[in-house]
């Protein structure tokens, strides 16, 4: 199987194997470090959480460098912030974005997913299983204001929130790329992306490969809005106000009656799931792929 | 719970308790009194029925003063219309139209569902049911001449019909607005809604209670068409005749494989949607606020 | 039951009973007959496959004159025909056009459907099923370049292949137009075309009959690329490289997780359908309108 025939974004991006390269040392940023308190008590090193509980709102910042890839750990730490706001009653809205530059997050990470033992593919996908779970169905107002490329895993967490408005930057594309490595998204990816672009689009964009860059994803409906890249945390917080006026436990059934079919789905199905990845990714064609990848990826930033 | 947070048409309108309200006396308007004999065997005072037996098409008025509330006694009225005009062979297409100025229909009567017993909320649920399943599954083409205001189950009605014709007005906006006044949208609302614009903008418009204008109505696809009010009426007859060239058996077959499936899951789930409609609506925090409601809005008129 | 109450295109290429007519005799062109041995070894008399094994692509083109209406032979070979191109590891991607002039396909084939017994008509039936089942999953990439009118079964057909490019000519309509003749497409004609144009688009189309022009057919998604109609094979052929970029495994799996509910649920209730179809078929009602039809059409031709 060819790996990476036809990437359209950097491989470091579209991959993100970063997380464990040199470079990729943890540190909170200025910004981060403004949060204070809160920033510490809802989220962590590499969830920079600034609440705003005046206004109800929390800013949910992707800082794991260099490119936000979902590592087992990351992910861990995503769904603790987001059941810490969940449960603090101050708290009515979360805007999701990211903390490093140029990317909002670069999707799954591949070293979890090469050269370990079945047990921790299982665990691993277990947690992305997780982290779609809590954020799908999540009972805040979810909004993701996404200033940097989105591929992948990167683009399933975007499709969890109740509205996406992105950067309008011809660098940032987002998508289900997942072909392009030879690669199949699970079927829940499939059923969120259908429920956001209709049955057709989906059909296309999952079997291409496509990574739209902002027009097009506005014009297939993946975002809501399109916005120069200054503007998008404003426009962000703009959104989030409509939503929040909402009261609450109404849009909290609505929203529970539109996703519940969609997240049955996996839920039934969780374990049967875990079984077909960690069987999938155990086979020898698709570590030797993940491999060669990887090296190379290696030797390029060498 | 916050209701009518934000409303964006007028709250007697928006609401529509108007039914029991001094000035609500019922009378035939000149028109409806033009339809004779035909009006009287076919409507009621309250649906007037101007049935066009030549051209095999019947004009059904909605005609509940102020607001077309759909109270009990409508909702029986409009449900008997249809079944008379369904089973005289002479008819194969309705009209439904509004003839209260400004408004098509206000939606569901609270009055109905404050300060009586659960009989009577069971009671009310069963025939909004009626209407849904009635005029969702009737045999006959069914247009909706759109001449004014349409929200919540007045949009539902409207979502119904075969082909929707909206006034080019912009105090005539459509939508299902439920979350606004702090309720929510059963699930065949819903069905109904995403059947017609798709999962996403469903999710979106029944979260956020949008009332959508007729720009934007077209442009979602809640309507079919948007026209100069004054040519509401006539743009609705030449729909029909589109849609009655067709043989009649043909067509009433293949309705009914569109939307089996979504009428057989509240036919199957009917008692159950009965009693959380009327456990939901008998609770103390939403009978307060609805009273409250009702009280202002008295006042305002009085 | 009125029959072509309001036919839009040639009643001949509507309904194409033509392949028993005079002047139907079959004949390879001189196109075809370039494809030597591949052609023979791949296709047949009414299925010209031109192999092209370098680029991995075969182009089969349509040849039952007059208008490629589906007769039980044609649909045979065209099954046969598709299963020895995926059984050949040379080919990733075929491409589906027609070869002869002004009509894609004419679709079912009404002789096919009158004044035989009950066992024909089932026979015939399973094998348009078996159409739609190995083109609606074909491993390989299926690419239709619609280069004539395309109603009903030649709809179909279109719409099983994974990106359709339309020929820019008024003549050139798509649709599933069953209605008009007073006949039913059955469920899975119906899933085919909610998945690619969505619901309330579908409903509107199958109650109507709709055929829709090349501008209209691109704006409601039936096809994705209208070009002028010397273009309609380049362009197919530079769509057809755009998914064969893409690692055959991973687009294979996500194009049968797309589909296969879709197509489980005619495999779950092929017998019922079959069952369906001739006892609808076999109504005197019906049998004496196809037959008028089809004595009105031989009387023009003579």
């Amino acid at each position: 199987m060819a790996l990476a025939a036809a990437l359209r974004v950097p491989a470091r991006i579209l991959l993100g194997a970063g997380a464990r390269l040199p470079g990729a040392a943890l540190g909170l940023t200025k910004r981060a470090a403004g949060g204070g308190d809160g920033a510490r008590r809802f989220g962590s090193q590499r969830v920079l959480v600034e609440p705003d509980a005046g206004a109800g709102v929390a800013v949910m910042r992707l800082n794991n460098p260099p490119v936000n890839t979902l590592s087992l750990e990351f992910l861990t730490e995503l769904v603790i912030s987001l059941e810490k706001l969940e449960n603090d009653k101050s708290f009515r809205g979360v805007i999701l974005t990211s903390d490093r530059p140029g990317v909002f997050s670069s999707g799954l990470d591949l070293t979890e997913m090469c050269g370990r033992s079945p047990a921790h593919y299982a665990e691993y996908w277990k947690a992305v299983q997780e982290l779609w779970l809590r954020f799908y169905q999540c009972s805040l107002v979810l909004v993701a204001a996404i200033n940097g490329a989105c591929p992948a895993g990167g683009c399933l967490m975007a499709l969890t929130s109740d509205h996406r408005v992105l950067a309008d930057n011809p660098k940032y594309s987002i998508g289900l790329n997942e072909t392009l490595l030879g690669i199949v998204a699970p079927f829940w990816f499939k059923d969120t992306l259908v429920n956001t672009i209709g049955h057709r689009a989906a059909e296309r964009a999952l079997q291409l490969g496509l990574l739209f860059p902002p027009a097009q994803a506005l014009q297939v409906g993946i975002v809501d809005q399109v916005v120069p890249e200054e503007q998008v945390q404003s426009v962000a917080l703009s959104a989030i106000a409509q939503w929040m006026a909402i009261p609450d436990h109404a849009r909290q059934l609505t929203k529970a009656m539109m996703r519940k079919a969609t997240a049955s789905r996996l839920i039934t199905h969780r374990e049967d799931d875990v079984q077909n990845f960690v069987s999938f990714i155990s086979r020898d064609s698709i570590q030797k792929s993940l491999q060669l990848y990887l090296e190379r990826l290696k030797q390029k930033k060498g």
